[in-house]
């Protein structure tokens, strides 16, 4: 096989990396990939650094052994908790979806802006958004904040619900008046909230999404190395390690996406 | 040690099985507790048959060798998908929430009455209660509604936030009219949510809390069997798979229990 035809892994604690995988699929239809969702252990957000970075070593180990060329790890929380880690153990680049995100706030937010940051609790505490900004050099000021009910939210199918505005108010409202130039959806269900989170948080508020940002930074990523590939239409696999066929019916329901059969790998 | 003075053992997928704890506190103080919360791998409820059956199994081994007398499973998914399997593994008795939950119930709605019984997607789709209610000869209709929101909300500490009323209603509302007389939190969480519920369903239905119900069960077992412990205050001890601070912090929060220092076993 030439390098250019080995598969992108992904991975994530559950299917909400599929707006990941969404977002690789439309801006480079001719990668094969290869999706993993660790739908035993999700979610991730309110576990340990300890346990995190377990849980993304085994998941990096399983994905190289399926000779993959990059490894894009679309769930926010171990990017913010194992990157460092997952680096270690990888010989082939491996991406994040916070520096992406990183990059296209600080496009919408001007200096001495200001940015807030949402994701689940382990996101938040990791405070991985803001030492990426500061490590940016951005003039700007960061909030956070941990917003545990989204996730749950979205896996209901609830999105467009008056509740799902509800909870959106309940933990956003009191930042609207801050004058925030860009909120950072920070967790990769966040994006299928997007509509709610604008309305709560008004015009003057760029919603920046972190999907479309990381999947164009695989791109530029691939390009760099030589290693596009310049298929028409790569294959996709998707292996879970628990309940396949949920994970197939919520990839439909919530994103439209056709899995066909889901493989089963335990840990 | 006497064999009266071995400790009873409680799992759970995480906290929400000190609502049992709480309860074999107050009905069994004499008694040593230890209490195992798989924080590692919580929520089951989304979880499959087969991931279930094998946690549960694990845990099992794991508080056997802590010489207990009796195994509470206080976790509702666990008790609907893997009791007949601990059971095989457990050389002591094995007592689980479903069936103290059915017959507190049958004690509240009349024959030809109406039983609703709420709880995880996993304890919803297992049907277990209707089962467990159809072996009792129960002449009773039951009716089922999963409620996978219950369970973040409580983690959350939202349990007297309107947003919880607002789901509860969302879940609920559409049940008020049938003529509900007895409906089981078929899950831990769910005693936390009782005066939202109840007010949602309104005077005519009678809210069953299994935890009351399984630590009268596990008082019976054990007077049955000579082995109370006529100790006047037992030790309690917290063993969890990840997340230790995390996991005392909400305990106290949400249920006012102090654990005191609370160990770590990974699986």
């Amino acid at each position: 096989m030439k390098a250019s035809e080995r598969p992108i892994g992904v991975f994530d604690s559950g299917l909400g990396g599929l707006t990941v995988f969404r977002e690789l699929r439309a801006q480079l239809p001719g990668e094969n990939l290869i999706y993993f969702g660790d739908t035993a252990r999700v979610p991730y957000g309110t576990k340990s650094a300890e346990a995190v970075i377990a849980f993304s070593r085994e998941i990096t180990g399983f994905l190289l052994e399926k000779k993959i060329k990059l490894l894009v790890v679309a769930c926010n929380t171990a990017s913010s908790l194992a990157l460092d880690e997952i680096r270690k153990v990888s010989p082939v680049p491996v991406l994040g979806v916070i520096l992406p995100g990183v990059e296209a706030a600080l496009a919408a937010a001007p200096a001495g802006g200001r940015i807030l940051v949402t994701g689940t609790s382990a996101t938040v505490n990791s405070r991985a958004y803001s030492k990426a900004l500061a490590a940016a050099g951005a003039r700007v000021r960061v909030l956070e904040k941990a917003c545990p009910l989204f996730v749950p939210l979205v896996e209901e199918g609830w999105c467009s619900k008056a509740v799902a505005a509800d909870v959106a108010r309940e933990y956003l409202a009191p930042f609207r008046k801050k004058k925030i130039d860009a909120l950072i959806l920070g967790c990769t269900h966040y994006p299928l909230l997007k509509k709610i989170i604008a309305k709560v948080m008004g015009p003057r508020t760029r919603i920046v999404d972190s999907a479309h940002a990381a999947a164009a930074s695989a791109r530029a990523e691939l390009a760099g190395r030589r290693l596009l590939n310049p298929g028409r239409r790569g294959r996709c696999e998707f292996i879970v390690s628990d309940a396949p066929e949920r994970f197939s019916a919520l990839a439909f329901r919530l994103l439209g996406i056709r899995t066909g059969k889901v493989a089963v790998k335990r840990f």
